[in-house]
């Protein structure tokens, strides 16, 4: 049997879900897992919620250094999140030479080199299996399972907030502003919901699984951003006229012309199995050259999940002697050498409002034409007023051809505006 | 850079895309894992095989002998498949103390604790990735991710011929020995396809799954195994006049009864998105009791899937030294100790042939009722010659209670004939 002590840094959804994973099912680990796991200390300034979870006041310590200093204490858990104090107090930890379990991923996204550097320093272990997706084993399966792959590329659903805001929008017709509101009243998003719609918590996710899938530290900077804040119900309205479902989707490619990071908006078809995953539901799909695709889905969020990935780090670290730590070129050399696309190419879902004549038709299919921008799709909506919304759904093209065209499709006489630009995925 | 040297042991599909992912990749993997593998000695009896994948001849041991003799050799990776001479090569590499990576699930099934048992003896590696669902990393996602969790259930497709043929039967109305030939035609079924249509594959894989999953040896012959040979084309259309769709589901739960473990034909109803895991893609569902529900999907066979899965394997053991051994408790007294459920509960599927009368339908539901089975739906079928076939789905009842009232339903005059009866999953 072996014997580990935990320290958990913050009690707050996910904290709290922690503490009730390692003590209601202890004696389970011990007969299945041969580990003894037992919380000796806590950190966390609202004395309350300790006392709220059952915690003996002896066990909760008044700052990080009565938590190092605690001898029984052979794993800190931060469930803080943020970069301050949750830095500061993870540096400490891995100096003194305790493993860290950490669901931090703004946190990790930011300092990874600066904290693996500091983990090696003392041969502690850094595990963050609950960074990304909650409790669907992503990391473990990019560390330990894909390694015989190159990835060549990954796409997922991986912030709940947004995809339960999005499948309220798709599901009920409700503005955005509606779908946030539903949100923040159950729950699901913050009361300032900025990282999560604006897109921060998948681009933090999305740097930490595209630097594992394709071995180079992938910075957030590196990360092209745009939220669902923009979104309208008319764009998602005529998107399902045309069978496509919007998501935020994080897309991570590796090609020959570099690698290709970006999280936004993005139509899927319906056929897309990412179309039905809904609700606060995450899933990520990986294309290995060798297994093909691959998908994991589950719940990305919340007390149990996220507790999950970080008791099954915690049980790991204790069975364990070993460290791992990742292996990909995080010198600065490395990241200087690694090339990212900024021009990248897609299919785009277009929605114009043009005059109802035969003359606005024929004016922009040969403007898409004479820049080689081929048309998968076109539906035209009568409306009101001798205006008409157009729809057009191109095949793969690059954006910065396509944004040239829409200049001039601008200023056309039969175009009144050129409502949205949308990426989309088959 | 670690350097490890690999021994093959089979050059099938296999062994020949495991050798492929080794080779092409192999400046990939001293790039991005540190690893330089070498495959140093293959065992074929075909030397042909060898040649065609362009290994040198003096690579070609002839006996497993000869294999562990080679003091480069340190994983043998044994993709023979079948019992013998699988076994004896495999207790002959780990008991030199070179770690094994096998993807021989009817091996790993029937002798896990002779295998572990001596690996363990001479403190040699097993691992065991590609025995189920290929490349997906169902394996490790048990034993290093889950283990925060009580499996409370897993559900699955994992053999991906039956799966081929049940969706082609599905698709086109083909009967099963039209799509079973079509199915070798393909290359997807073997030429004698009975470890795959009968069941006895994914009996094994849920064997070991469901082991890892419950933290005790289920045994084959604890595992209820019905093949796919007696589905009619009827009972695939009508399935799907109530919105099912067939497939040969592999069932393991954990309940206060005991462990179910379960392989069989199941109406799975279409809203389940295993419902819509096509040809020889695999997925399995874990339902735990801090994480949820997860899912992984995949292809479950082929030669790169797998390969992936074994290379994976050896990397694995490459880079680490410490070794993974299961702990859940396979003594004789464990194995004992654990109840398994025989009389199962589930919902029901039942095709009648009945007189076209106001009759049946209410001595058939009376007879239901008497034994507290509630009915779901009820669909008639006019049929010819004053038949109709009708369609029952009951809530969950008791098998064994079900049975009984069939057999006084089978006797009514107005019952020609009960022609099935299916289990069904929402």
């Amino acid at each position: 049997m072996v014997k580990v002590g935990v320290a958990i840094l913050g009690l707050g959804v996910v904290g709290g879900g922690t503490y009730k994973i390692l003590t209601d099912n202890k004696e389970y680990f011990k007969k299945t897992q041969g580990v003894d796991v037992t919380v000796e200390s806590v950190l966390e300034k609202y004395v309350e919620r300790a006392k709220q979870l059952g915690i003996d006041e002896e066990k909760v310590a008044s700052s990080i250094e009565e938590v190092v200093a605690n001898p029984n204490v052979d794993i800190v858990v931060e469930v803080i999140g943020g970069v301050e104090p949750a830095r500061t107090f993870v540096l400490k930890a891995l100096s003194c030479g305790k493993t860290v379990v950490t669901s931090n991923k703004e946190l990790f996204a930011k300092f990874w080199p600066e904290l693996e550097a500091m983990a090696k320093s003392t041969n502690a272990g850094l595990f963050f299996e609950a960074t990304c997706v909650g409790g669907v084993p992503i990391i473990r399966a990019l560390q330990e399972s894909m390694q015989a792959n190159k990835i060549l590329s990954l796409k997922g659903i991986i912030n709940g907030t947004t995809n339960y805001i999005l499948t309220k929008m798709s599901n009920e017709g409700s503005t955005y502003e509606e779908a946030l509101k539903e949100a923040q009243r159950l729950g699901y998003a913050e009361f300032n919901p900025t990282a999560d719609v604006e897109g921060f918590d998948a681009t933090y996710k999305l740097s930490i699984l595209s630097s594992l899938a394709f071995n180079t530290k992938v910075a957030i900077d590196n990360v092209h951003r745009e939220g669902i804040t923009a979104l309208t119900k008319e764009d998602i309205f005529y998107g399902k006229q045309l069978g496509y479902t919007i998501k935020l989707l994080a897309i991570g490619k590796n090609t020959e012309n570099g690698v290709e990071v970006r999280v936004h908006p993005t139509f899927v078809a319906n056929s897309n199995p990412l179309a039905s995953v809904n609700d606060s539901f995450n899933a990520v799909y990986l294309l290995g050259d060798s297994v093909g695709e691959i998908m994991l889905y589950g719940r990305g969020a919340g007390a149990l999940p996220t507790g999950s990935a970080i008791v099954s780090d915690v049980i790991f670290a204790a069975k364990h002697a070993e460290n791992f730590y990742t292996t990909f070129d995080n010198s600065e050399k490395g990241v200087k050498d690694t090339k990212f696309v900024s021009d990248f190419s897609s299919q785009y879902f277009i929605r114009l409002s043009v005059a109802d004549n035969a003359g606005a038709l024929s004016k922009i299919t040969g403007l898409l034409a004479k820049s080689n921008i081929s048309i998968k799709d076109i539906k035209q909506f009568a409306g009101v007023d001798g205006k008409v919304t157009m729809i057009i759904v191109t095949h793969v093209c690059q954006e910065s051809a396509l944004n040239r065209v829409l200049d001039k499709i601008k200023v056309l006489e039969e175009v009144y505006s050129v409502d949205s630009l949308i990426r989309l995925e088959d």
